[in-house]
């Protein structure tokens, strides 16, 4: 049995973590970290696991915790994990760190974007991006995995085939993404109240959103180019899920059965990627509560354009899931233990 | 491995059926009814089941089916169940039924509430209502279970342990309960759509609700008197949930500590009912997606009452989970196979 | 044309007092009292203002506001309109209380449900419950007025005839409320979020809300005995409205005609309040946006009961537009002034 | 005053047309049309009208119509305008169609998008296209108004200034437009229920939804070239409300200040559009229920794209408010007469 501890249990992806471990069959969380609810009771603060779990809430002592547990995840804001994590640790135990840190290979990317310094460059060269479907091999052998964002799975999942394979001009990628609430955590904040988020609809973070970095870099290995890009989040009033609609110009003219071809060539064998029927567009309540995405296209003939549609649940492949399937690989369990929810409708 | 046919399979009852079936293992279901999408391939009418069921739609033939599966769920509308069952199918295959055909032990009554004729109220006697945590020995042995409407579920298990020792004037008992809309059904009606409901809040069915003798039939085997009380639903603007509010006279003084040794000798055992700590109210979100039932009370020495409460998600321990719970029953499985399901926040 | 303050302008009910004020012909806004966003422009902080109100927010200063207005609103927490009033105040302005300060005759209540002491008790003698359809005539001679709560609002006027004509037992009455969340104010707290609220229904306050010795008080009054009742509210995931179902027996068996007359009695002379057609059941979005009250009710022969509902907009009538409904009473203006709203469906 | 007949009045836009004229001081109501509900009481079909609107439905007689009103909007499917107009009824009524019917200058295109035989093309001359802060002077001549959609309206008055002026390349125009409920009508259809929609999010019509010409078309007049572009509609979570976001190339190096003199230049003048602040993003929210459309943009020199913003309330700005504004421009009236509706938060 694999014991896992959770830095950051309390946020609404660390509750996803609890949720999804309480069911796995091989791995049991021994250390609920949450800085915010030190010995309370975890079942007092997510009141959904009362009687479930039965566990106070502990701090975020990494060094600590790598004595007693096999696999530590970091769901925490970013520069936390960095600025706790050192070889000692990294020798006595895997981490999954669901926040930036290790996400983004240049530091000064890193640190332009996010704002804060980066405390453990050192790791950023052995960690590796836990897009388990692109980089399943490296992640199997990693001590090490940054899990990627929400918007970021979701976003280069939906284009990684055409980026892949060339059809599309990397320069033309427009990506328009609609977020639940949930991704914007749990901590206290006006904007965030229900009657602020009810019946409302905004895009936030316009040309300046830190996903867009991790997106570009992503997508750059895909198509062996330096990509820039616009990517637009937008808030939603739900709780879960996350819709990117994204854009390009095709390079040639192309046919729905090539291109269905291609995203098949990748995504045929993928347990958790069902490219959908033709005509048919994602939504993202048909992946909520799951491990999926689900993704199609439309060819514009009229404008030369695809549009590409990728729909996830952003705090399970977004996060928890994505994490878990991370553990399921380091530690050469079945990749989808834990994890063949079948999503919740309605 | 039980082989199960569920003869309205693509209601929102039927659909949960087959997300809980689909992850039971001990059962699969081989037969999806659905007189509406006959010959349609199930996942396009619950795309969420795309690539995880590949079955089409089949009409709802009880005899042929009786002779194909195991247990036969009809999630349809009443009437239908009592319209097709006879002794040849029961002599070959257990019925879970969905509906309230064979809830009311009265056929009179029955008829007055439902206004229509009971097709073959033989049965009647023979069905076990099929309250997992009431009837549990005789739904072991039962060839036909009328498993509770949601509402009932819900209403009966708060006031149960009241009820049952005297502590509560029944005739004072008042049920206030609220509902997610998937209790109305997946039917095309203007009441129904989004724009009509969405910010929207109202009772319906007032005085009138036909869940009402079925609350008060129970009730009153639980408290060995005649029952009449007020229940009142309305709709709440959410998918899943039902929260009970009921109110009613205590017979006498008596402390919280009292009380709770009451639900707890009941309800301690109970795998699926929670008794909250004090003073914690239910919550349907709490519950959301679980067989739970989630149950507390609240005294007021300035009135004299105690105001009880539960949740429960209406599709799982409300309708296809306690189906389930029933199945599990009637074939000597673990109680909870399938049901072991973590309520999702948020 | 009247000059009006505003003490809590920036809270929701403030909110809607300058949305309101905004479009009466008589009355303006001279100053937007907000302690949180002193000298910010008022439409930053509500951005549906933009283009049409020009003011930064000023602090609450309520000696200065008394030599510059005609009329000041208090919408802030309980205990500040107490702290800041005093007979030279009260000389030269007219002050619309929409907190409990002024609302509760008996002091030791007050201080017992808040919890806090009451720093001007002499003004409680003078100030005028400001239910304008119960006490026009008062409010129009008043210099303080208590604005009622919004759950007292529509559990008040939904019983109030049956009350005061002593068709019902005020004994067995019990109040089962609903509201939407923006009656839990703007204050950034975790409960409040948008997916801890979303998609949930939970009761609050059991058998210790504080509006309950407000509604008992003035069901008192109404029925001439002394009250004690069971008001339990809940909170649902909308922004706006709240519906009461309440209950109590009927002291003699009556008819429908013959309770639908005592309605009419009180509200057909009313232009607020809409007494619905038989059967139908008031629902929230049908008065949303105004400063209606929906009410309805249904007789029960089975239980002896009746069943009354009543629905408002719990910003409007439960707040802002009742608040202004009273400054026009005050200052002889024409009664609907400003709240001739039509509700908005949907 | 003057007279007004609505065919179509029991529709979502019906309704709001009805709501905006009963406030409206120099037009009323004399017809309500429904063919859905003839004879029925129209306030118990929005009884949100109770006590407000005394009048039965009509059915949707134009000839006869015509003789009774000033004014007929025909806010009904595409092709019932088109089928009922000729120059007999033109001659003595004025008629604003808030159908498609003669939005489109090109028959052609107007018959494949749409897939019906346009019945009058020969008045397709004539009409007006009612966007009133472009073709203001044109509607106050015009007997035959097109009132444009939602999506449309939104979407050109987005990028109108920068079109206009030439500042964007108008072949890498795409946008990405997210529509409430509402917009898709109060049809009882499946993907419309509440359970469906509510906590969802989908792209639909991609490639292919109807407004794409007409947005085409009326861009195309503004930049004087022919225009393609991409446009992906949004179902929404919420009952009101587009949100338009809006990507194209700049055609030169433009700092924030040149556009938003651009903007400026057109809209200073304009009181339904509202230039936000630098870096405030449009928000269905702060629009709900009034005729304002919000827009901003923001320049992102690292793709060289500038992303342009744009939120109304579909069935005000969207449908019922500009048809009241496209009224008050051809009678001579004050154009904002009955649109001074400020907008409602939370």
């Amino acid at each position: 049995m694999i014991k896992a501890g959770i830095i950051g249990s309390t946020g609404y992806a660390g509750g996803e973590l609890v949720r999804i471990l309480s069911a796995h069959k091989e791995a049991e969380v021994k250390w609920y970290g949450s800085r915010s609810y030190i010995d309370q009771n975890y079942a007092k603060v997510y009141r959904n696991m009362f009687q479930i779990v039965d566990a106070v809430c502990m701090d975020d002592n990494m060094e600590q915790l790598a004595e007693q547990v096999d696999v530590i995840f970091t769901a925490t804001p970013q520069g936390l994990c960095a600025s706790l994590v050192n070889e000692d640790i990294l020798s006595k135990v895997k981490i999954i760190d669901l926040s930036a840190d290790f996400r983004i290979r240049d530091v000064s990317v890193y640190e332009q974007w996010y704002g804060i310094e980066h405390k453990s460059p050192r790791f950023i060269g052995e960690a590796v991006y836990g897009l388990c479907e692109v980089n399943r091999e490296e992640i199997k052998k990693a001590r090490l995995v940054a899990n990627p964002g929400c918007y970021t799975t979701c976003s280069i999942l939906t284009a990684y085939p055409l980026a892949k394979e060339g059809l599309i001009d990397m320069n033309t990628l427009i990506i328009d993404a609609k977020s639940g609430t949930s991704g914007a955590g749990r901590g206290a904040k006006v904007p965030n109240l229900f009657c602020e988020v009810n019946e409302n609809m905004k895009a936030y973070g316009v040309a300046s959103h830190r996903h867009t970095p991790e997106i570009e870099e992503q997508l750059g290995y895909a198509s062996g180019e330096k990509v820039l890009l616009n990517f637009t989040p937008h808030l939603v009033p739900m709780n879960r899920g996350i819709l990117a609609t994204e854009y390009a110009a095709l390079k040639r003219e192309v046919s729905y059965e090539e291109v269905k071809a291609v995203y098949d060539q990748y995504y045929a064998g993928e347990q958790f990627v069902r490219v959908l029927d033709r005509d048919e567009c994602p939504e993202t309540k048909w992946v909520e509560g799951s491990n999926y995405v689900d993704v199609n296209f439309k060819i514009d003939s009229r404008t030369g354009r695809i549009i590409m549609m990728g729909a996830i649940d952003n705090l399970v492949k977004g996060a928890a899931g994505q994490a878990v399937q991370n553990m399921n690989l380091m530690f050469g369990l079945k990749e989808s233990e834990g994890l063949e929810l079948v999503p919740m409708f309605p």
